[in-house]
């Protein structure tokens, strides 16, 4: 089997080393030879011997090579991406690609100019890296009918939760991001990441996968890590919770919940023990039950091993395409509507800075109770000065009363700051 | 495509009622319709309707019967069940089995014999319930050398041990087998479970493959919980341990560890975390690092999911056999030594029951430092009476070593019981 590789970067370089190391191991399962005839990228790179190697600055040479039978699109963004993916596909290749946000923003049009051509597209890779949650979701479950799926699916955001939270750290947002910078583990411009783009990409896929539904990346609902502050972890810690970036997708009648943003979580469950760089899927269905896929979301040898097992699974089927792109065939995709987040119900984690003045938790109380919400859980705690910190978690709320409660609470005469709101994990 | 189903017991009559349940749902993911032709069972079973269902109280009818396509074997044991099995396959009809005991035993003449008639031989369902494992293993992680697998693979005993830790328990083994029993979570000869035989059949599927090794049920090491005191469950959780069974199975230079007994487990490692009935299984790859697989290991629902996902499998396969019965090609299938459990090398717990005489750590002390053993951790425990518990964390050493200052140790004067000891799982 001959390989094209378009992009020589941190994945181009694993996937390249990956074939050179583990031939003889992918041979004991394949009895297949995978060369690299062909490599296009900008620069080479310095962990890769490319001396016998057939290397090209013009990666769209790559998808026109004749000789080339699976193109690995490892370039990144949208614009090129799309363009060399659909000339492969047109030309004949089947592709491999790691690459979330072009199959979260382009992937219809990607999987039917593939089925057009009877190649596989495959993006396992997309996905949390080296674990293989893709195929457990489109295979693994495929008998059962999948309620939700909740993910720990971006690393920068999960290590800087994990920073924020280590036992004496007391560290805020900013201070971790810097120290996250200074260790690779944050870009220059982490917006991607903390703010739950990266993320909302991989759970439109595991959305689509899990349900059937079409990829839906503009109406997901998004939101970062940047408001978490060294208190809402310390005082969610007291009440028995880590704090942690999830994605969410949930069947709610006949809408799907998708929704990214910070959720409160247990101490006792799975997720909740998820640190550091590393990623976790959550998937709830009707017969197995809840099931978890743990291990590095990214990084050069884990999203190598998802790109090269895509590759063994293409030479395992002879070519035939036998799992749909989204696990459901193109014909049985349900469009459902995506519940705007404030028809979503949940409980929450409130935060409030207050003057420490007699009557104001009467105040909230009352506010609270006006609105249909009760207190589950109540903390005040004093801070230097004559604020207060008052946290709150509410009994399970429409999302849209709750945002109510929260505009007249911010109103109050005695509220030093914005309130606070951190959704309760539901899971 | 048509199914028969032999054995109607927890897992059959899972499996009959999930195709009724999701048929819609699995439709969308295969165009095809699956119907159950026939079911062989000695009895019906309360849970399923089967008054449009061919039923047989001979499960051999169901092999011989032209219209069946894929058998699924679900009776369990090893005799009837191999012949079934191989019957099946000499009709040319394609198996799906639940049954861990068969493939561990018997699983080189069986795939022998389905490779020669050109079917599909699936056994998902035979380890770790509704977790696709062994898909994860022979697919997901095909592009890696694996190192090792460690697993909670046997629910009867997580449960046992789960219990026995909950504060407040301090329950001993026989107390919370008896609950477990009443619960319906052990079996009324528990042997099996908490002996370690069943792990011990998982685990040999695992390591084959992990490593591409032959199935070496009889060269397994297993030891069960029975021996666990609420005291080691306490001593282990003072020095930041849970217990947990785990089957292990790792590469050591060209030969292969394979062992099944308690271990104890550093608390912040995920699979101290995994409680109750649940399974995990965490594989040690070098491209994607550790993974790991959870959720339920057994039950009616789980177990059928990981049977239907099989069929899936098949037909989206198109018949044809994709992936090696044990990930890797029976000409690549190599032989290597299982060690022998004394020349595994590991740290381990050790608790003695002393008389509390002086100079009785002194003669602890000389003999383990005789052997080469040094002390990690020591920790004295007063017990009603005169008696004193000594616990002790060894550095790593090998097991042959540490033998024989347990001997030594046991025959000590002072000695008033056979000295305990769990090894320390080093993930």
């Amino acid at each position: 089997m001959q390989i094209g590789i378009c992009g020589l970067g941190t994945v181009g370089s694993g996937a390249f080393n990956l074939l050179a190391g583990n031939r003889d191991e992918i041979y004991r399962r394949t009895a297949v030879e995978i060369r690299v005839v062909q490599v296009g990228c900008r620069r080479d790179h310095p962990d890769c011997d490319l001396s016998a190697t057939n290397v090209t600055r013009d990666i769209f040479e790559v998808v026109n090579n004749p000789e080339v039978d699976i193109v690995l699109e490892l370039i990144g963004g949208t614009d090129d991406a799309l363009k060399l993916v659909l000339a492969a596909v047109r030309n004949g290749k089947h592709v491999v690609t790691a690459n979330k946000a072009l199959i979260a923003e382009h992937g219809s049009e990607i999987f039917s100019a593939a089925a057009g051509m009877g190649v596989q597209l495959r993006y396992e890779a997309a996905i949390a890296g080296g674990i293989p949650v893709v195929k457990a979701v489109r295979e693994g479950l495929a008998a059962n009918r999948i309620e939700w799926i909740a993910g720990i699916i971006n690393g920068t955001s999960n290590y800087i939760l994990t920073e924020m939270a280590r036992p004496g750290s007391n560290l805020d947002f900013a201070d971790v991001l810097k120290e996250a910078q200074n260790l690779g583990y944050a870009e220059a411009d982490p917006t991607f990441d903390v703010e739950g783009i990266d993320a909302a990409h991989k759970l439109t896929i595991l959305s689509s996968i899990a349900f059937g539904v079409p990829l839906r990346f503009d109406d997901i609902y998004t939101e970062g890590i940047s408001a978490i502050t060294a208190g809402d972890i310390s005082y969610a810690g007291e009440l028995g919770y880590a704090i942690r970036h999830l994605g969410i997708t949930r069947r709610v009648g006949d809408a799907v919940e998708l929704r990214v943003h910070p959720c409160l979580v247990p101490q006792d469950q799975m997720l909740a023990r998820v640190n550091g760089v590393m990623n976790a899927v959550m998937a709830g269905s009707d017969q197995a039950g809840p099931t978890m896929y743990y291990g590095a979301g990214a990084g050069s040898g884990p999203t190598a091993s998802a790109v090269i097992a895509d590759v063994i699974d293409i030479i395992r089927s002879d070519g035939i395409h036998n799992v749909a792109n989204l696990g459901f065939l193109p014909e049985a995709i349900q469009s459902k509507p995506v519940l705007n987040i404030e028809e979503v119900t949940g409980s929450a984690y409130l935060r409030m800075v207050v003057a420490d003045k007699a009557g104001v938790m009467a105040k909230i109380s009352t506010i609270l109770s006006q609105h249909g919400i009760s207190i589950e859980a109540l903390m005040q705690k004093e801070t230097h000065g004559e604020d207060a910190h008052v946290v709150i978690i509410t009994n399970e709320v429409l999302e849209k009363s709750l945002n109510a409660a929260i505009r007249e609470l911010s109103s109050l005469e005695e509220s030093m700051a914005e309130v606070a709101r951190i959704r309760i994990a539901d899971l």
